[in-house]
């Protein structure tokens, strides 16, 4: 590894190992356009510059899923999430709820919540809390309350987020995702719904990004005045 | 009036007048886009032709309110619905619930309420009804359940009929208003997600078209089944 | 079943089995996006809470179908509305009238007219209706207006909705399709017609959309003064 | 005037007063974003180029045809249509129905109408034939069957090119205007329902372009076999 | 074949075999979302009833073009139109121009070329013709006056149709296609470009419609006055 | 006030004011479409309702606060936020930086300003910083790091939270201006920048949200861990 | 001044004076936004700072262009581009060729062609060069051919662009302009159509940019080899 | 070859052979859409047309490569830039920088580079310079001065075009990619951010358009003074 953090891998990319020191945050592959050995040597390297704190694969194919089980057996898969994790979890501080409606918002939630974990911060899933039921959501209230941090994935209209921000004064981070059809527009009546919120302090990331809001919630939730 | 029901007015607009006979509904001036004089001698040919019945002018800028009230004094005029009436309203027949949320929002609900009357339904509104308030739409469930017909508006965001939906089994005509900012784009945000409601049998009209939901929610209600 | 109306499926699903008393709708699986096993054993878990009454599947890709077909020999599928259905279906009360016009659009009113079945009312079709052979529309006129509710499914310009609305009185759910090319942008151009349509009193659903349509006209229709 | 057919018009303009010669149509100025001035010395200088055939100003603001009339009193002002002319009309050669739904798609139609004449061709205006009355459409069907070319106007849904087109075979030029609200998108609806028509031979100019339409149907018109 | 021109075939479609003689045009099968044996099943009845006249299939995808083949020996196939006719071709009347650009747009151009022979008019076909290469618009400048109209094929930013119709004053249909990335977003900018055109009476149609705009075209044509 | 917390205002609002018990956030009265006199009122309603800690209106148009300095003299008012305050504001707990570049953004970047100090965190304002300087963002790169929450507004191209997300690990709250002018699209290409910032764990809320970015920053930052 | 060149202006504006120095470009004040005070204010600041070059005032509003001559006198105003200049103009290295096509677009041009010569390059106007009249193009070939750089203005459809660059191999910036209506959508249309030239080599701008094509055409420019 | 310098190719292609006299610019193969056989074919023509200057194939799928090497063994191929060239590259003149940021725009970067040599210019590559790490952009402030003219390339929100625009004053062409999800829309999100960089003097190509950046940059920087 070079003074400067920087660190080749093959003749495809240059790591930028010093980040971690600079920001708090572990070292990510974000696995999308990426060939499997690609990943699995990008991750390796990463894992050895940094051995003593997990280092995490997202957006992994199939072939990248199994390429990382087959060159680093030690990798933790999260076939959800669709990700990988390769080294020990830090211990967990805060605590973020990752919210979601339906099965099929699952990958993007659950890539969230790894990612949490993957930062250093506590995560409480709460899962089937659909806008059309109030009762699922009402039940989960103090769950929610009690959070440092708030994630809520949904797709179709998106409107999980303004629902909980009514009902809580957490921050909370809403992530639309591609899950509905026709004038969803791949998940755009989500992401406007969201960034229209009539809840006051929802803020929102890309579509699908539930890596992003995991991010950003694990800074948080790190970073609050223990209860 | 010609044997075809076509009736001239000045020379700039040629009535159906017979339209009424033909889907049982009342006459109706579109104001928007035409002079106080245009409305005032179209709303005067369409309650000539039709005493017995209330016409209807919607869409009134403040001077086509201040020419209907001066030119036809028995007129009855709605300020905040920007819309008239001339002639005895029909009995009501089935009851709608014209739910909204904010006083932004009033302008389209009124526009709604007051065309299902003139359409010959009751009315029955329920406003200030937030998304991000739950208890007030819970406090209200029955009301809502009770009605023939929901005509929900709502701006931003756009969840309130997702909310409303999943709360009863009553047809539900949601209506985008253009209150927002941003990326709303002027209703957009919230046409979209009525668009892709999670909750079953939600149906949506243009943006701000109170009247056209009110069309739609009074045609169902003043043929249901009596209770 | 647990006592709050929630009962899980497998490790992937909740399913919320009081809604059916909650709305007096049906239950439904929407099949896009699960597996071909997820599909047949929410279906199974869906019937044995609900013996009594059809419960609906939709969306249901080719290897579905089979799966359905072969776990659940006496479901009944519906090849043309990629749908299955496993119970009997509940006397029909009211009638909607499910219109038409080129083969294209065959499947999505096939899925309108099923669920209007299932969710209880009875389905008059009307097809091979189009804007440009107007004979054909004036032929139906008097089928259309004997109608309680009208799912009027039509893609490319969408125009059917405008025609059929100017005809009758009758409340009228417009579906559009993702029928078209070029600037039909998968359903936009249809729905943002029907969005427009100058016939009073016209609703619009999501693109394809024929569920939503058929869950609506079925709560009309079923609700309908007997004539 | 120059050998190469430029003319210069103050420092303001260079006209190309050769242009009618290569393309058979007559000298325009279309007045939007042009002051009163301009308009009056262009329209003169193309005048005095063409003292025998009518030049045509279009988009002409208030004052625009104002000064017109104060410094051209020979000139000849449509106020419906915003246009003025200044020379003789050509005799008409063939016939172009212009069709038109309602009053406020008026000014497109007369711009529309205005045009065809300059350009040398006869115009038949049929307006008020709406969309949601069929019976309209129907009672003119032999004046349309007997134009060498259509135009026919449509703002809100743009259904009227489709329901004309299915009833002759005569070329259709269909103006999308920019009346209605909402999801019109300010004409976007009708341009779209036009673009998509499932009448076969239905061509679209720019949204409000009664002017493009009118120059293609008289180039059609008087080049037609004699009836 | 019924007294009122509908004809069943199987039980997937009712064939309006009338229209030919309501609007002058030769019967069409659009032959996307068609099955191999649909488009033969289609095309055998249409020839059936029109013996004496080509009919017309179009957008057939390599399995459908064997499949009329092998079970219509006499037909007629355009593998670059992607199109089938069979039966015999009606003798041109007139004179269409159908200009393209590059090898990309020959698809449609080809299928508007056949479209237009189908429908009764001559075809004099232009090509190579792109508006990056001024020197071939000029040379065939005469080519293009001589023609009772224009069919102009461009994609990328479709500015041919601008530079012909500055040249000529033929009535003058664009056709934007496909062929474009990124921003040209499917046809959109071409089809803008067109919409847009500064040359007087240029009419669009949809994207890659090179039957529509063969329809029209060929319509002027053949009612054209005899050169 | 009602034991539910419902107080109305007039006949135009019914105010929510448990609110601030629910989520920890004083009130606030959303300017934008209210009359003068009805901010006032509200806000007097609000004061009165909570007479130790500051109400804010903000969105206020300079009639509005004009009213609001006339009605109640002891408001204080902010003429770059457009905003003003009735009451004491809250000692501040923790610190946000409010990041901005140019000129045109501090009106947004001050009603954060003020929206975070209402809400009972300290602010450490950052202005003129812009991208296309790097000089000026390294400058007060200790400044960024100190704080517990960024906000970090900008239009036109949007990447200031991108540089500033490379440089420190704090949570991030992007704000897009409608700064800009034609593909800016009234700040889409900067929300759209922000949305898809290569610098993880950015999020974003909808254009010109002063408001909204900072009360999510100050729910981050009051219930940070004091350093 | 300051030693890192920020020079404070009253208390609204921190000026990068050293900017010049880093880039070899004048300063500029964007007057857009801003009150003519402010434009007054800081182009004496910078004037102050760089006595020995001019300095430039663009978008200015018609107080503000009046403001800047009463303050300084020896500002020459060029009313056309709707900018300003202070100090001597530096002597012209290169040449530019800025073409444009209508009256329309002459204010982009002229600020264009202005930001050329205050950057430091000569200018060859270039006007009333329609892409409907190919005879004006052809006839400008050779002044083309002999620029260092071109800068290319159009509206509507802007097919200028790509005539232009298939005539000369000379770097070619095009500037789309808002002038239009309807489907032009503020000048989209235009900055598609340039964005997909089948020329290659042509780089495109924002619309209605001319100072960012004048900047980077001035560059070129300046820094070409001498003919 | 023909004396216009067309020359045809098979049935399918005329070729301009006489483009490279008029413009200075090499011959080019547009791959994308054309067949294996095609490109080798017109490949082959073009080589046979200039021997002494390398001409381009560009947008080659695998399996034009592959056709390419075993028809041409003398052609070079770059397989990251999916590009292949035939003949011997012009010498360099001149220099510019081709600036990308991540590992998945290195196809563009790539095909911008080649485009540049085979244009004629010399090329310096200057890779993994991402905005959110500004030490990278910072360490190659000197190379990208000396340069005279840049091409930088960036994906997701199209930030680094601003950012080292911000740094020095050569000419930058920016090049948007596709590289991103979600609310990227395949680069339009980078396309915006680009044409509104608040860097003066930036101009842009199409997404993913490397060619046409390169055969810009070649002509700026072998046009340049030499230093």
């Amino acid at each position: 590894m070079a003074d400067d953090g920087i660190t080749p891998v093959g003749d495809f990319a240059r790591l930028d190992t010093a980040r971690a020191s600079r920001t708090g945050d572990p070292e990510v592959v974000f696995g999308q356009g990426k060939t499997p050995q690609q990943v699995v040597d990008i991750l390796g390297t990463l894992h050895a510059a940094h051995p003593d704190r997990a280092v995490l694969a997202t957006r992994l194919a199939e072939a990248s899923l199994d390429a990382v089980v087959a060159a680093h057996p030690e990798a933790v898969v999260d076939t959800v999430a669709r990700a990988a994790t390769l080294g020990p979890l830090p211990p967990p501080v805060g605590r973020v709820a990752v919210v979601s409606a339906g099965t099929a918002d699952a990958p993007v939630a659950a890539e969230a919540a790894l990612t949490v974990r993957v930062h250093g911060a506590g995560v409480v899933p709460v899962s089937d809390v659909g806008v059309s039921g109030l009762h699922r959501v009402l039940a989960v209230r103090d769950e929610l309350a009690a959070a440092d941090c708030l994630v809520v994935v949904a797709g179709m209209e998106g409107a999980l987020p303004s629902v909980v921000g009514g009902l809580v004064g957490v921050p909370l981070v809403a992530v639309p995702t591609s899950i509905g059809y026709g004038a969803s527009f791949g998940g755009v009546a989500a992401l406007l719904a969201m960034l229209n919120s009539c809840a006051p302090g929802v803020t929102v990331v890309n579509i699908d990004n539930g890596f992003g809001a995991g991010v950003f919630a694990a800074r948080v939730a790190r970073n609050a005045r223990p209860r």
